[in-house]
């Protein structure tokens, strides 16, 4: 694995019982932007993909894709490999002859496209802009700790350890006010940030979610665009999601367990 | 949830030094067409999304969907919402002003987009004719079992709980070959995928591959793409991962840990 692959960040951990101030390894993740070009140049390059990766292999990742989605079908179909910052040039056999349309249609870019992390959460603070509610709260570390296992008891059949990802909406309370879940955690956030849309509750200023696994850039995206301010995840956050998190000081609790949890951003609301 | 949300299949449990016929209850996948229409009729509808979600709670997962994307702004930019099976239909506020061009570029149509599992399998199966390779094989259970460790003594720097995912590839004796990891599941086995082709080993008729998390649909497409024929997951599959692999007659293994697992599909491989 690429050295790039772990970034540190300085948080505040909770532990036997204590506050201490001390340094996380975060998972990189960063946007890589795979291109389809022409041998001779006289065709547009082919924007194929956006996709949230960590740094390291990314010429391994570029024809892995466009082999298990079928725009090539052998090693001898990649004429060469270009590897820039955040980009995978890919020069391929027969370009004039991809189908445009049906790729257009077949491939992911996210809506945070852009070729770094800085230009994904630009696009973001672009598409929405960052409001701050007149009133700021608190919560303490006995509620945060509490959140799982009410999370846990509501789940309908699975467990954490399961086939499903659930998103829970706290009040600042503690009380488990509403909760989805899906095999795709980005699903079970829309479904929770849908409903409470349609009750009339968005912006969600004054809810704590909680993410049944790990806090992606995406997962952040969306609950920001929901107005909430604080977001724990049961798993590990990206680079990315805690660079998002800071920019809208959202309050990014990481590794919530009963008995321990990291704060990685905004630590004002949890109260030492 | 929904009822539709978890499915029973038959399998093949090893526990406590045995073999058991089972039934285990799988989370559900199957796609959903997100459209939006307009209210007259007038304009062509737009087909936003094809996401693989758990099935229930659509409507909800749509308007979530419009508004952490930033398609729609508030609740009342929704004029209408009709749910269908596997599509929910939007009618929105000014469907004719929408940018189509930014909306094609920006959204998720997996490769196997269809409105039903089936359509999806069907989908894999055009792209990918299935091949069988003259010679099967046999695996151990002890082989099968000592595989987790390996690859999580060989990963760099997180274990399973942390905020990595990892794709192993290992030989018919168990010895690991390659690993991949990244914070994005289907990009670790992309990376995983993409060098063993540019090595020259695909189709790998002969490798076991072992996901260090659940394993979805698209993961179970990837690996067929490359003539894997054992899909080994820490963690468990969804309804259309096994569906799609009974298809194929690929050995699916769910839950593998040191002392226990589950076999989803083409059982022969596993020695009983």
């Amino acid at each position: 694995m690429s050295k790039f692959s772990l970034t540190p960040t300085e948080i505040r951990r909770f532990e036997n019982g204590e506050f201490k101030t001390a340094t996380d390894m975060l998972s990189v993740e960063e946007p890589l932007l795979i291109r389809l070009v022409s041998g001779d140049g006289n065709l547009d390059p082919v924007d194929l993909s956006v996709t949230m990766r960590t740094p390291g292999n990314d010429r391994d990742l570029a024809v892995g894709f466009l082999f298990t989605e079928g725009i090539i079908r052998e090693k001898d179909d990649i004429v060469q490999v270009l590897e820039l910052d955040g980009e995978v040039r890919v020069q391929i056999r027969n370009f004039d002859q991809l189908d445009l349309k049906k790729l257009e249609r077949h491939f992911y870019t996210t809506s945070s496209c852009g070729v770094c992390g800085k230009a994904s959460i630009d696009a973001v603070k672009l598409a929405c802009p960052i409001i701050v509610p007149s009133k700021n709260w608190t919560i303490s570390h006995e509620i945060l700790r509490s959140l799982p296992e009410k999370l846990r008891k509501s789940q309908s059949s699975f467990d954490f350890s399961g086939g499903i990802h659930a998103s829970g909406l706290f009040d600042l309370q503690g009380n488990l006010m509403d909760l989805s879940e899906d095999v795709g955690r980005h699903n079970a956030l829309d479904k929770l940030i849908g409903r409470a849309l349609e009750r009339g509750e968005v912006p969600l200023f004054n809810s704590v979610l909680l993410l049944s696994g790990r806090a992606s850039f995406e997962l952040v995206q969306k609950a920001s665009m929901a107005g909430v301010r604080m977001i724990c995840a049961i798993g590990a956050p990206s680079s990315l999601a805690v660079e998002l998190a800071d920019e809208y000081q959202i309050t990014l609790v990481g590794f919530l367990k009963e008995n321990r949890f990291n704060v990685y951003t905004a630590f004002d609301r949890v109260l030492l």
